[in-house]
């Protein structure tokens, strides 16, 4: 499906945003599977299977997701694996994160690969064929690990984001750059005053201009990244940046509140899609969530997303 | 040996510097290996085993980089490997990655893994895990890729960082964490004035103060990087922060000049180790190593090494 819509032009944005009004939910589940979060029946199997190796611990990761995304693939309208918690376990849990893209997106989801890759423009270029673009084989091409979005970092300026922009326009893709990011630090350099304005607010004015050139329908396919525990700021930057789609992270485990969230959103109900990790995957770890024990971990998941979606839509 | 010396309380910035002095070469080889600077001759006979497929030019890179390494490891202290190169061939070239590594320390050398990661604390901890840590499956322990130092993003702040500074001081690694990077629009944001002072100076205090907790005899295992493009604030960087190795990309190729370099060592003659990619790694391909023809283009990497490391220590 999406090689046919890739062909006819079809922006990557407008379809995210499809499934966002198809589904009425705003809301990205991440999977972000530490292992620590994986029932004990599922990395016993796997321990028996492969032994305490990074393979058993790959298929532990493997058996969890697919629990999870079965249970919630029909309410959600996109994923966000977070390559790093993949990254610890080498080529096995790379290959699991290639995987979960793959079976994410057979089952319609939109896969925002959490990659924050960033580098000088030659490399970026190596990074962007890697994610979203494609790389030439003698006279065949490729696209390793072909999620639909992923998430970059500024720090180089315009040169070091120039291919990825340049793989939204070829193959109909799209990123979120990091804007104010979520963390208690981010302050330290993203805060700092330069002109009477915030580093932050600087580098989105350059999102808007990298994003002028790859227009969806409504929004850009150049997004951002903004933090659910720094609301006043997202008010501000959403103002600054009505055509930039939004990716919060940081709702729920991290300390965002639905209530802040609206102001993340634009007056047509759209502009901004909530992440939850933990509060989802982990969900039968907490009390709330406790009766379905670790078997029911992934109806846990469902009875966590369609809470937060309710949550969210309650301050639309 | 590596193993051995992380029990004795070993450092990695002195394993670094020991090997710079034994080879009197404050030189790195970048190892970025883009297929096109892969001889037709390695590219064909992997084509001939793999097809034109990810595994084909991922096995085309590593015949490439064994040829590589075998004739520099006896002049060079450190390889520094780009990993989207890599990346961008997916599974496959990551293995290759990974086979890289592990033969580049048979051979003596510092890997220096340019990952250029860096995410939220959590995060940050599970790419540490990956490159410079260790993370756990049962009673297990395994580091993933296990590079001897790797490169960092500090748009996180410290909460971003730490987990890496943890890293260093538990398995006696160390990180570079960019600066000033050597791209021409790296000054859109880090050259932007903050309190008088451009952001780069900002984010290089920050640096010396991660890096005081984690020192080796004389310099710190947290270092940082500097462009060889920006030989102006290259010298001020370098007194503001005389314990701080710096890691300088964009000699040769990107346009840097040994004459400018002098200024980012102390006067120990140490403080600066140069990379150079493309100029050893594709120097058969230029007018002055065409002598070697394809088929020498191992030779003509060790006589560009050769001269890049005369070119450097007739400033010093």
């Amino acid at each position: 499906m999406f090689a046919k819509l890739r062909k006819t032009g079809y922006k990557m944005i407008n379809k995210l945003i499809e499934e966002i009004k198809k589904k009425k939910a705003p809301v990205v589940v991440g999977l972000d599977p530490m292992l620590s979060y994986v029932p004990e029946f599922i990395k016993e199997n796997a321990f028996k299977e492969f032994d305490e190796t990074l393979e058993g611990a790959a298929e532990a990761i493997w058996q969890f997701n697919k629990g999870i995304v079965d249970a919630v693939y029909d309410i959600i309208p996109a994923v966000k694996p977070q390559i790093a918690m993949y990254e610890q376990f080498g080529i096995p849990g790379l290959m699991v994160f290639k995987r979960t893209i793959d079976y994410c997106k057979q089952k319609g989801l939109v896969v925002i690969g959490d990659v924050k890759r960033g580098d000088i423009g030659s490399t970026s270029a190596a990074y962007a064929a890697a994610h979203i673009g494609e790389v030439t084989v003698g006279n065949k091409k490729y696209c390793a690990f072909d999620e639909d979005f992923i998430t970059v970092n500024p720090y180089f300026g315009s040169d070091g984001i120039k291919p990825f922009t340049d793989a939204c326009k070829e193959n109909n893709k799209g990123i979120f750059i990091l804007v104010k990011t979520s963390n208690p630090s981010s302050g330290e350099f993203q805060d700092r005053l330069i002109d009477e304005k915030p580093l932050y607010e600087h580098v989105a004015k350059k999102v808007i201009e990298w994003g002028e050139d790859c227009m969806g329908d409504t929004y850009s396919n150049v997004g951002c990244v903004i933090g659910a525990t720094y609301p006043e700021m997202g008010k501000v930057l959403r103002k600054l940046m009505p055509k930039t789609y939004i990716l919060v992270p940081g709702y729920g485990a991290q300390g965002g509140k639905a209530k802040d969230l609206s102001l993340y959103f634009n007056d047509d109900g759209l502009g901004a899609i909530i992440n939850s990790s933990r509060g989802i995957i982990a969900a039968y770890k907490q009390e709330e969530y406790a009766k379905f024990k670790e078997e029911g971990f992934a109806d846990a998941a469902r009875e966590a997303t369609l809470a937060m979606i309710e949550d969210i839509n309650s301050v639309l």
